[in-house]
């Protein structure tokens, strides 16, 4: 339990102990102990991150720290979860102390915005490795599950996805640089921070309970996302592609690429949900509330026969319908 | 969410939906959904098992999914707690599928003997790395804390501690091969077994709810473990190292190699607790309920001045004072 090194203890576990609060018992035991409010449910995330696969060697350790989280901290918006705490378990080739400073700082500071505290954990030596599990609270009924879509609900997405995927493209020179000498310093900047700092929706994915049916964080790209709403709910989808929102760095880039990262591209962690049309002021409310933009991009429709596959079609604004090849982005390793 | 790789679905996600009974929600959404028995709080524990460093490279993944699971479970017990259940994440090279069928087969063995199912989990391409996040119950009064031993009481070790230690040193080759050639082919088993399955003390630690007063397993070794709660409970501590029982195999070897592995050897997994000395027959009975074998090792201590360090004072039957020099026994890399 974070005992094996001393700079370890200095970033982690002192910092741990002072501020527990929701643990009962925190780091320096064999278990912390943690429960949720009163008559709910422990909501638990757990994900594995890998250098070259889900970042890059060189990533600037702050930006890794705010990352880890946040990845985590969006599966817990995705199920309108309030986060309590984490345990952070990884495997480092050598504790380095600047490199731990500076990841413990992005760690904690975007803990620190949401009152999710570090409740345990385990260091080890070895290829570097970051572990998380989350835990959050939410009232069984009230989570947004993915087997809750219902037919003729809209489909609403949060912010501007395909950013981070277009600062990932950018980073890796993906595209002719031609196409990218166009955009401003500004906007430049804008991608790459989608990229390495993405923002959890914590706020919308509360602000969405009981507004919402249906949601998840779209990790790994749009397109392949939504399909896990099908299959759970077992219903088709429309989507109207000229309705996806696209911030003004995206849309400098070729339309087919825009297109290719909004739809296919991953780690934008942005929510996508869907909820009866009855209920768009409510959604309009709640996004307001959290402070996200919210745009509404699609129809879930019932299967046309008991067994066909619960696909996506795509339109244009003009109901056009388009042949998308897209791939789901599969983390770093797969294109 | 174990959805990247279709062996891994087959053999992991599968089985966990198909199993799910405690977890409200299991593998395929965005978060798990488990709660504590009512009133209860949650136990979780974290650890990382890297391979090279917890385990050879070529040991039999079967070995491999058993401890995985086991070091996890001997955290809950070592706290009291009842197995709920357990998220897996894990990075592999490739997923194999004899070495997942192996993997699997021996992690699920276990978790189906103490009722632990897999509610969720994250798999990604990389260099072999497992971390599991294990969840109990356990009511708040009722956990046994590193920090509530009292001076006076009786310090217990269950099992026979050093057994994983010699059997580690008996296939690294760490003595000279004439001392092992004493070993029958049964004490070699029993030796290689205590390292490759170590059996987690859920029960026994079940069963001193309310019995004794601090608990650990014991992953490091005694000596440097035994510490935790020296330092947590503010206490000193008295062993009498004839007392510390031995299995006959380990009885082979010389004596100051028996005392090493007894001593600063880890990986067992074994209970040791502190309790009153009226209570020696509730922790007997707590023991034969368990059917766990426990040993009587030594008294913890009021310090000898409120600025004293918190130290482990080593005696023989006869009470002589001995100096060891015993190194914490830190996983493969440090010795």
């Amino acid at each position: 339990m974070l005992s094996e090194f001393s700079l370890i203890d200095r970033y982690f576990a002192r910092r741990a102990r002072a501020n527990t609060r929701r643990a009962a018992l925190g780091i320096g035991d064999d278990c912390a102990l943690i429960a949720p409010a009163a008559g709910e449910m422990l909501a638990v995330s757990t994900d594995m991150l890998v250098e070259g696969r889900h970042f890059f060697p060189d990533i600037d350790p702050h930006a890794l720290g705010h990352k880890a989280l946040a990845v985590n901290l969006s599966d817990l918006a995705a199920m309108g979860a309030q986060p309590l705490g984490f345990t952070l378990a990884f495997a480092l080739p050598r504790p380095e102390e600047d490199w731990l400073a500076a990841f413990s700082a992005g760690l904690f500071e975007l803990a620190d915005r949401f009152g999710c505290e570090l409740i345990g954990g385990d260091t080890t030596a070895g290829p570097l490795n970051l572990c998380l599990t989350i835990f959050g609270s939410v009232p069984p009924g009230a989570a947004l599950r993915r087997d809750a879509a219902q037919a003729g609900d809209d489909i609403w997405i949060s912010g501007t996805p395909g950013d981070a995927r277009a600062g990932l493209g950018m980073m890796r020179g993906d595209w002719p640089i031609r196409q990218m000498t166009q955009m401003s310093g500004e906007d430049a900047a804008h991608l790459r921070r989608a990229l390495e700092y993405p923002e959890p929706r914590v706020a919308l994915g509360l602000a969405l309970r009981g507004v919402a049916h249906a949601a998840l964080d779209v990790s790994d790209g749009l397109a392949g996302d939504l399909r896990h709403i099908l299959q759970r709910s077992n219903l088709a989808a429309t989507i109207d592609v000229d309705a996806l929102p696209r911030s003004p760095a995206l849309a400098r880039l070729p339309r087919d690429v825009q297109l290719q990262c909004a739809l296919a591209g991953g780690d934008d962690y942005e929510l996508c949900f869907t909820a009866a049309p009855a209920r768009r002021q409510a959604v309009e409310a709640a996004a307001q509330q959290a402070g996200a933009r919210v745009t509404r991009i699609g129809t879930m429709n019932s299967l046309t026969s008991p067994r066909a596959a619960p696909e996506i079609a795509w339109r244009d604004a003009a109901g056009t319908p388009l042949t998308l090849t897209l791939q789901g982005f599969d983390h770093f390793h797969a294109d």
